[in-house]
């Protein structure tokens, strides 16, 4: 039903083989952007800057852009901002974000006027794959890494997924579309999968509870606090059921209340699904309108926020109590230890930079603003 | 950020306290509907008939209209469509399905290109509320039903929730958006939570099990078959962790492949924000398109279709076995009994008749066509 037509690919390797016929394909992205007949570019490639080249091209020359490329986006979510201005053309990005879950539309068109308090979810297939075969399957965790690659959902540079770039990527997209304001994803403090230890596994075990990679962000005042860290999840957490490559959106506005989206966050055909919705909402003209960019209360980024942890560390790490903003309590089990409390974001991000520290969002826990005792103290010196 | 702007509101009685100035309302739905100044009639009331006289006075009148009526929905919306493709004015209806879930936003817009194979969920969320006090916190049935009604979560007669037209209705309007036929309400077979048993509460608390009311349909060739019946859930399905007065609705297409979305069902603000979201698309005069209505294979609607169940009763009652198209045992507790198998919709709707026979749809079962041995059996003489 889309009614759209093929006119050419641009690909890196004429020889390899193809379903379509030889005439469809061309290495010279020139051949595509200047064709007049072409209105929309998709684009799917892999490398992020020749990729923001390839839109800010498309736009100069008048053709819509379809892309799935997060990391592109994260980095020039602003430019391409402004580009889509100034050229008067749309760029869709729904395949970037959870696969399959249409949330860009849905942040844009449905939850324009319900004042959005908190976003959060599980944002990559390929580490919520690893953690269900690793917590679920008992897998280990290198068998599970090769497996999420051989079906497609891992990148190919795993760090993006492992370390948590990826999700943090699809934070920073979603920050502009749910709360109207641009950050750099490198601000945006994560915590990886790679360092979940033997001690975790059991604590998950004994409390019978699984591990999720979950970004989240949510407004307070006229702040937005974002973080990306692992968490042990309940039974009765509405992302309990969330296995495998399936992702999960989390939104929580003021009217609407708590909405939750899951669906498929990778392979192809989901990817795929999401980047013809695009191309087909193209034919009316659709475009983003970033309306929250221009709410009359302009919002900051913050990172003065806490959370509650528990941080496990073999005993040749010192972690002192008064790391913790509220120490809760720890435990020695064999030569490993853990120490449970509330941790500023900084800490964390302290912590994501020191060998050998795992830190784990408690069960239920949220993000929260740092205000002790009536005032901001920021305890991470 | 919705700049529209109440004119008038149409009430019964005039001496209620009402929180608005006392000039904002009338009891004339005249004084609405021949306001050329009033450009979306938002209708909210109780009776199924004179809100679709409503609706269609709006419509000739040259109005939008924006409703949450289910009941109003399901009995006249082909009558409705026929409405708006006639006077050229939407009619809006996403707080009728499931609070504040935009599905049918999502089904109209985003789903438009990914064939739909599946459509279930919980629909009703004073049933839900009902069930999930029971099960897990094992209030009684009517203490459940009671607090519910307080709540505000269930309707102003309670046969329509627990016996299952809210959900029927709600499933009939869905039907239209995925898979574009229009089928009346009363030609889905359902059955109701009031037949549930200490013997079904029993068989899930052992096998670690609730109960959800879930509505579905599917397409199978260019048939659609529906249902709406209790099921047991496991704790690895995906409805497993929608409690209370959550509501949820899974979509399984052909390319977007599983998404669940999950969000408030019942209440105030859920199924406001739905009417707000109505309204604030009015804007920029959007309408369904009911793209589904104009495919171009025509799918028909049937009840030829089989379901694993657990069928239990007291021993007063006889049940054959051959009543069942595959029986797989049964069992004696006390003066219950229980019988396993698959059984067909229109054994089902048998069953739903008769006092005293509770029906359950099987954790992890679907709905399938009705066909045995390469041809197709109707077993239910």
């Amino acid at each position: 039903g889309v009614k759209a037509e093929i006119k050419k690919i641009c690909i890196k390797n004429l020889d390899k083989q193809r379903t379509l016929p030889a005439e469809f394909f061309t290495t010279s992205k020139e051949e595509l952007l200047r064709d007049p007949e072409i209105d929309v570019i998709v684009e799917l490639i892999d490398d992020a800057s020749a990729a923001f080249e390839i839109v800010k091209a498309s736009l100069q020359n008048g053709k819509a852009v379809v892309t799935a490329n997060k990391r592109m986006l994260a980095e020039h979510l602003k430019e391409i901002y402004e580009l889509q201005q100034r050229y008067k053309r749309p760029v869709l990005y729904e395949g970037a974000v959870c696969g399959s879950i249409p949330i860009i539309r849905n942040l844009e068109e449905y939850y324009d006027n319900d004042m959005i308090k908190r976003v959060e979810g599980i944002f990559n297939g390929s580490t919520n794959y690893i953690l269900t075969k690793v917590l679920e399957e008992g897998n280990s965790y290198s068998d599970a890494l090769q497996e999420a690659q051989t079906l497609g959902f891992a990148e190919s540079d795993p760090r993006f997924d492992v370390q948590a770039f990826d999700s943090a990527f699809k934070l920073a997209i979603l920050v502009v579309h749910a709360f109207g304001i641009f950050v750099r994803p490198e601000n945006i403090i994560r915590f990886g999968i790679e360092r979940i230890s033997a001690v975790d596994l059991k604590y998950a075990k004994y409390h019978d509870l699984s591990i999720k990679l979950v970004a989240r962000a949510f407004k307070s005042g006229n702040n937005i606090y974002a973080l990306v860290a692992p968490q042990f999840i309940d039974t009765r957490h509405s992302l309990h059921t969330v296995r495998n490559e399936f992702n999960a959106v989390l939104i929580e506005g003021a009217f609407a209340e708590e909405q939750l989206f899951v669906g498929k966050g990778a392979g192809g055909y989901p990817t795929g699904s999401a980047v013809l919705s695009d191309i087909s909402a193209l034919r009316y003209d659709y475009g983003y309108e970033y309306r929250k960019l221009n709410q009359e209360n302009q919002v900051s980024f913050s990172n003065e926020a806490v959370i509650d942890v528990v941080v496990s560390f073999s005993n040749d790490i010192q972690i002192s109590t008064d790391k913790f903003i509220r120490f809760d309590g720890g435990l020695h089990v064999q030569r490993q230890q853990s120490m449970h409390g509330l941790a500023s974001i900084g800490r964390i991000k302290q912590w994501s930079g020191q060998e050998g520290i795992s830190v784990i969002v408690k069960p239920g826990a949220v993000l929260e603003p740092l205000v002790v005792g009536e005032k901001k103290v920021l305890n991470y010196a």
